[in-house]
């Protein structure tokens, strides 16, 4: 079997093993996190060495993977240990420190990388023959744990069926303004090919870089411009998921009333009814202008305000987002380089001026805005923007502080594993409520997050924005960072996570709006969805997989 | 028990008894008729009076009456002869002809008037208890035969359980925009109780004056307005369904990342998996303006054009409509009233000058725009419109025009009533396709319906529109005029249906857009939507409700 390396990507990081955030570059930043948590700025948790980590033997027999050989060619069955080990886990907080602690008890026994529908059906059947568990994986970017590869079983083998080859583009219709597309293309593959045509599919969640089409679909995803262009359950307009009972193909036609919209039900399924193989999704002309600007508001309060009365009235911002205040000051203590430069000079002066306003750190928070679309209509949505601020107490950074916003949208996860050598805990979760929920729901989370921090006796910060906006509410997304005791942190992010799900379930938020479930919300569905919704799950899941090979453990409880 | 009349809705036909279209008063389209189909002008099918229909037995034994008493007090449950007549039918073109005929083989034993929840819930365990089936009935405007009393087996007894008093509205919350409504509200009472608070659904089907928010969400409904606002699916914040093994609540946020969006399950599923009992719905500001214009385009092969160009653009209409040219024709002779007056002459004058541009009969069709929104919004598109058609040979009609679709919107079942009392079968039907679809699938639907006049050996008139515009493809909607055989007219229509089911599923249509499956699409459903997925549907019906009470015989093969 060939076991040539298939990736250049950082396996126990994120992304390109050529971009690193090095935090000391950012003075300020050093300060802030030595002031709030316990930073030391010394490596405490390198990345590993994969040849340093131990593994179990493969579960496979002799038997199981000649008959995998005859469905599918050796080169595309990967079983050394590296393949093993970096299909593992996903880029959760929880992932990346196991991944750190070297700490592997349950790996895949092969990946198998298939390059057609039809391979992935045989697998399928194969594995129902053969009693042996699957995990699809795309990019293996969740942050859920996801892509964990569980086998259901103890003894029971678990093959990653791993799609990244699973990624050609079968047509782009002009017309009709729809593509079919294999779903285990990267987001970039995705957009160059459709912006060779003109057009864009208008998803670039954080992961973007990183993440797969199917998979985005199978957690329903939501990309930073969703406001405008919908989460990607809205960009779907048919799929093809391959079960162990044949393949589904819901219809192609813009809209229906065909009963249920089982559509919705493959969407969202992560992995655990069918393994999503091809998706017709809807396109739109690349926008002909991308406007960028920022404010600041006095408070994460008035803000919230601010950024309901925007959406209601009918502005159709592509992003919009409202940082808490100590988000805004987290973000304000990277702005300034080690390096003297011109731009470091400019910053500090705009900040005392902001002073000066009465911009003090905490009594401000940060309200980016961004328009896409035809130039006529991003005029227009600026001149209504400009009209509705000057009824409010808002000051305008503008258009290069929303320009630096887009310019670093992808960067965060990098900074993460930067942190994550000096052993601090980095996390986010994140929740949707409607308006009138999102001030009790986010006062409830950081106070449940802080007396963890409290209870545990460590230093932390949780912080947290708005975005995904919808007329009647929105998404809250929450930035924890801690100093966990060494060779605690797992279970003291188990209690934090915990009581941060325990606040939003309370409060009645969902327990994920755009990550998924995975294992890490999993027990939390019920509280969320109800008993009742959870056996129709169940019962979904019978019908489809009845011996459950598919991603076994996941989303249900 | 309480046999006084609960309605003064036309039982035998549509809506208020007091509202007749007189042909007569149409001079030109009698001439239209006359030329189209075998119009004489006589009554050949009069409406019926009820007292002169027989019905079976009711099938509901003493105890069963007895128990049901004891849950549900005795005004609320109706076992006269008119009650079980009039809760017998929807509105279809099939209902209305059985109707005329005086063919009630099967009707309700008893209608059940339920005013909460809870007396829903304890008729659903009384029916199973029973062995009892239960046909839920909003409006019972259904077009495809979705609240038919249909038993599920002859030996059983079936109720109709009519939710028109489950109307109350509960809670309106103007910071989050949704407003917590009981699904048997009528459409004028839910709007009106929205007005009052400046707010719309924006929900306006050619049925809404007499229909019921639970109904249009049980048959995924679409507005007049829906390329603006959306489907009746996407207006759902979150519903409760009374099901036989308990209340289905979905989660009251604007969106999600929770496994599966089981809601939209729940959403369509016409009466079998549940009874709609209460909704969360997506209110918005009522509009500032509305505009409503209109234009000519040369074919309606072109205008399908100018139509996917204009959504495609990104403008956005509330309403767009292009007529083919029958429809423009059928719709012109409708113009001209009998009686002289000036807006006759003008009219007459104004077809003058439209044949001397060239826009002669056959050589043109009706595009309707409607926007609405903001002032400055209405503003902003209008111009978009003026500069778009300007690239484009179009006649502008103007105004007027406009407002007098606006105007007409819901008139047409009206027209149908009169036209019934003539013989003549009226019908419509509708699918979705996407935009390169479009024409194969209209030519070939046209077509399979006029040969079967032709191997019927009757003259039938076939049309269509588009409507319901989205970037990836339209509905298209068709209307039918024809003069079957006397006492011919059911199987004459189940071939002609068939002819058009047939074409729109061999061209890739959906078999429905937005009037549902029921009892009339069913047979379609497999085809159009797969095995794979019916098995699920199927699946989730045995999980919900395995002893069949539901609505049976709907939706499901």
């Amino acid at each position: 079997m060939n076991q040539a390396a298939h990736t250049d990507e950082k396996w126990w990081g994120w992304g390109d093993p050529g971009k690193k955030d090095n935090l000391s570059r950012h003075p300020e930043f050093i300060k802030y996190l030595s002031e709030q948590i316990d930073f030391t700025g010394k490596v405490t948790l390198p990345p590993p060495d994969v040849a340093s980590i131990k593994i179990p033997e493969s579960r496979l027999t002799k038997k199981d993977i000649a008959s995998l050989l005859s469905i599918v060619s050796d080169e595309k069955v990967h079983t050394s240990d590296r393949s093993r080990i970096i299909n593992t886990y996903g880029k959760s907080y929880r992932d990346l420190l196991r991944i750190r602690k070297k700490n592997f008890d349950t790996v895949p026994d092969a990946v198998v990388f298939p390059d057609s529908e039809d391979i992935v059906q045989k697998i399928l059947t194969w594995a129902v023959e053969n009693n042996i568990a699957i995990v699809p994986r795309g990019g293996g970017t969740s942050v859920v744990g996801g892509v964990e590869t569980m086998c259901g079983d103890k003894n029971r083998a678990v093959i990653v069926l791993n799609l990244r080859f699973l990624n050609k583009i079968l047509h782009i219709n002009t017309t009709s303004l729809v593509a079919d597309v294999e779903a285990g293309i990267y987001g970039p593959d995705l957009e160059d090919a459709l912006g060779r045509k003109g057009l864009t599919l208008g998803h670039f969640p954080e992961s973007f870089e990183y993440s797969t089409l199917g998979g985005w679909i199978a957690a329903r995803s939501a990309g930073q411009q969703s406001t405008l262009y919908g989460k990607i359950e809205e960009m779907v307009e048919s799929l093809r998921v391959v079960t162990p009972g044949g393949i589904i193909q819901t219809i192609n036609v813009p809209a229906s009333a065909d009963g249920p919209e089982l559509k919705r039900m493959l969407i969202g399924s992560e992995g655990i009814y069918g393994i999503i193989t091809r998706v017709r999704i809807k396109v739109k002309p690349i926008p002909e202008e991308k406007y960028y600007t920022a404010y600041l508001v006095p408070s994460f309060e008035e803000g919230t305000e601010i950024c309901r009365r925007i959406i209601q009235s009918g502005m159709k911002p592509a992003a919009i987002r409202l940082s808490d205040e100590d988000e805004t000051e987290f973000a304000f203590s990277l702005l300034i380089t080690k390096m003297p430069s011109v731009k470091n000079m400019v910053l500090k002066t705009g900040r005392r001026w902001l002073e000066r306003k009465g911009y003090l750190p905490g009594k401000r928070a940060f309200l980016l805005l961004g328009f896409e679309g035809t130039k006529t209509d991003v005029a227009h949505e600026r001149k209504k923007l400009r009209s509705f601020v000057s009824k409010y107490k808002v000051l305008h950074l503008g258009k290069s502080a929303g320009n630096r916003w887009y310019k670093q949208r992808f960067a965060n996860p990098y900074r993460r594993d930067a942190l994550l050598d000096h052993g601090i805990m980095v996390d986010t979760l994140e929740t949707a409520t409607e308006w009138d929920s999102i001030k009790p729901l986010y006062d409830a989370v950081i106070k449940s997050i802080t007396r963890a921090y409290d209870d545990l006796g460590i230093k932390g910060i949780a912080m947290g924005h708005l975005s995904h906006m919808y007329s009647t509410g929105s998404s809250l997304y929450f930035i924890l960072l801690a100093s966990p005791h060494p060779d605690k942190e797992l279970e003291e992010w188990q209690i934090i996570k915990r009581a941060a799900s325990m606040a939003i379930v309370e409060y009645g938020g969902v327990i994920s709006h755009h990550h998924g479930v995975g294992l890490d919300h999993k027990q939390w569905l019920e509280p969320t969805i109800g008993s009742e919704s959870i056996q129709l799950l169940r019962a979904l899941k019978f019908q489809i997989d009845p011996e459950n090979i598919l991603n076994p453990e996941k989303l249900l409880p």
